[in-house]
């Protein structure tokens, strides 16, 4: 195998990218902008040495350091929006309505593919309600079976251990722009159970 | 910018990434599956230092060494395709039924651009063809003006300066399993053009 096929393979094993998206890339950084390699594995490899998981909420960090959403004295603590993975707490971020504080699981609970408690970032959460002076869990995770246990979970942890946290999901409905004739009827249902005064 | 934020920045440089694409791959690499990173970051590196142009073709190759195709005495150097970049190449390869070397320009003519025939690998053909050997071009260059411009432009010096070699370019016509219908107007038009007999 020539270095070529070996970049591109390795460039292929990455999320989303194809044969030929690889090929694309490979050719870009190898032969026609090879001068735009060492800025973008500078970049990776100090990234990957300096970034880390927030010992708080999960989020990513730099060094020893808070998050930058933990680190903002100017977020609302006593709310905190439970979510399965970063991307997920950047959306919300992107969104730019929620003002509170993050917990990211790192995963949800799927005996199927052997994830239980243990293997979800559940223990600094349950430390962070034993601090006190959280009043709400907003538990933002996925709309389906496993998103949903995952939630069952959480509720039974904070209803046994701290009754005094109020707990909330986000709404289910339809999505924004969206039309009746081409919704599904899962969301549908969810939208119509949903519903509120108007 | 976090670091985070700059390494996805570089990602989405890269051609064919965008957001969401250099997001869940900066994510891939510096969050979920961290131990991937050295070895990308390895053959890339490796492949930008030993990966240089055929110095008869203008192919991929490594180091001082000839393109495996201009290496492989098997191939019948009397016949030239005359290809526009690298990936044209490997497709032609890939699709395994041509037996001669190779030319790549690395480009085509493109007054607008400011390409002209002194930016592209016009020197080395002419070179090669001097040297000898050679008897027919076929010019796979893309069906589009510019593809028509710089293939004028081949025949010409060729007819000028090396008449006994002949000269010769691809079909243009259906592609492989169209349906007439859904084929448009200037296809139709090649395709009829090309007609041969049954």
């Amino acid at each position: 195998m020539s270095l070529f096929d070996e970049a591109r393979a390795a460039l292929k094993r990455l999320p989303g990218l194809g044969f030929r998206s690889a090929e694309r890339i490979a050719l870009h950084l190898l032969v026609e902008h090879p001068e735009n390699l060492p800025a973008l594995l500078t970049v990776l490899a100090e990234a990957a040495q300096k970034i880390t998981r927030c010992r708080q909420c999960g989020n990513l960090a730099e060094g020893e350091a808070l998050c930058p959403v933990c680190a903002d004295e100017r977020r609302d603590t006593a709310r905190v929006c439970v979510v399965e993975q970063v991307p997920d707490l950047m959306a919300i971020e992107r969104a730019g309505t929620y003002s509170g504080s993050y917990h990211v699981l790192h995963g949800r609970l799927s005996p199927i593919r052997g994830v239980g408690p243990e293997q979800l970032n559940f223990a600094a959460l349950k430390t962070r309600l034993a601090e006190g002076g959280i009043e709400e869990i907003i538990l933002a995770l996925a709309n389906d079976i496993e998103g949903e246990a995952t939630c069952h979970y959480i509720r039974e942890m904070i209803m046994k251990n701290f009754p005094q946290v109020k707990i909330s999901r986000i709404g289910f409905g339809l999505p924004s722009g969206a039309t009746l004739n081409y919704t599904d009827p899962a969301t549908l249902k969810n939208a119509l159970e949903s519903r509120r005064s108007f």
